[in-house]
């Protein structure tokens, strides 16, 4: 059952990024690095909050907490990334990409919790596909490497998520994982293409 | 500068815990290690609030996202060692000792980044002090070893805190620390005994 996470996993976002991102992305690598650092910062304080949450699911407190350490080192390489190419950092300003998912989260539990999983699946799963297409294009060879390590350690956060989902509700999660991925693609196609992880 | 930080943090916390709080502690370590998991997963949502607050500080950023990498690696390790002893998980009562102290963060930047600092830094110096307790009177070996470590680290903490609020504003930091440290002192000896962390 767990082999089977990453062929679903694989499928994963159900459409492909617009081939005209890269070249927005990478006309302006600042507003990219400056974006994906509170990415990082996010998905490591999303990771916290479940832990809040749900303390009594002893295998979601673990999970949560190394994923939540892996997205911390992933802010200090992007930080570091950033201090190299003497960029200016910048604020937060907000993803609408996630709200628009997230208002999709059920209220109810056990259906919250299984929402709130697979929400953070398919935006690992795009930022995954996303952070691949930089590491491919990039010029630098080192934020080349950093971002291929980066969107593999994505593709193991997203199947992470689904396997949480999984234990949460073995009956309907599969159905709910590709009911999201739906909306993720609807909410993805309607976006302008800026230079954002998931712009 | 860096080697006086130490010799300044080592005066926090200004007064020592009750001595009948080890007894209280041990008579429930179910609650400690439960109240524990919550600090330290805290710990690194406070850290990554001062990275969304102040991109722009670039060594913040860098020594923000440090300091999440390890408290969440401790949750991590906490959870682990509540795993082993099966017990249950609790939810997050709040914690008013924290809010007490927030109360006193001035509104005005730079003044509040200052006093945000400064007040992690007094309630890291407090849970240093408080698991080198536990670590000194617990009687599994691999809890003593772990709380010993935890207690080492959060002795870093303070002074990581320390020296960003003194690259904040070199000229009233001092004066702000001192402060805050007695405010520390009153709000601690007001507090019941109880088996919290800063219970």
């Amino acid at each position: 059952m767990l082999a089977l996470l990453p062929l679903l996993g694989d499928a994963l976002p159900l459409v492909p990024t617009d081939a005209r991102w890269i070249g927005v992305a990478l006309g302006d690598l600042d507003a990219i690095h400056a974006d994906h650092l509170h990415c990082e910062r996010k998905a490591a304080q999303s990771a916290l909050s479940l832990i809040r949450s749900y303390p009594e699911r002893t295998d979601l407190v673990t999970a949560m907490a190394r994923l939540a350490h892996d997205e911390t080192r992933h802010v200090v390489q992007v930080s570091q990334l950033m201090a190299r190419r003497q960029q200016p950092a910048a604020y937060d300003f907000g993803d609408d990409y996630a709200v628009r998912l997230r208002d999709h989260i059920r209220k109810k539990e056990p259906l919250r919790l299984l929402d709130r999983l697979l929400v953070f699946a398919v935006i690992e799963a795009r930022s995954a596909e996303r952070l691949q297409i930089l590491a491919d294009n990039l010029e630098d060879e080192r934020a080349r490497d950093l971002y291929a390590s980066l969107a593999t350690a994505e593709v193991r956060h997203r199947d992470i998520f689904l396997a949480l989902a999984r234990d949460t509700d073995g009956v309907t999660w599969r159905a709910r994982a590709a009911e999201l991925a739906e909306i993720e693609a609807e909410v993805f196609i309607d976006r302008p293409i800026t230079a954002r992880i998931h712009g």
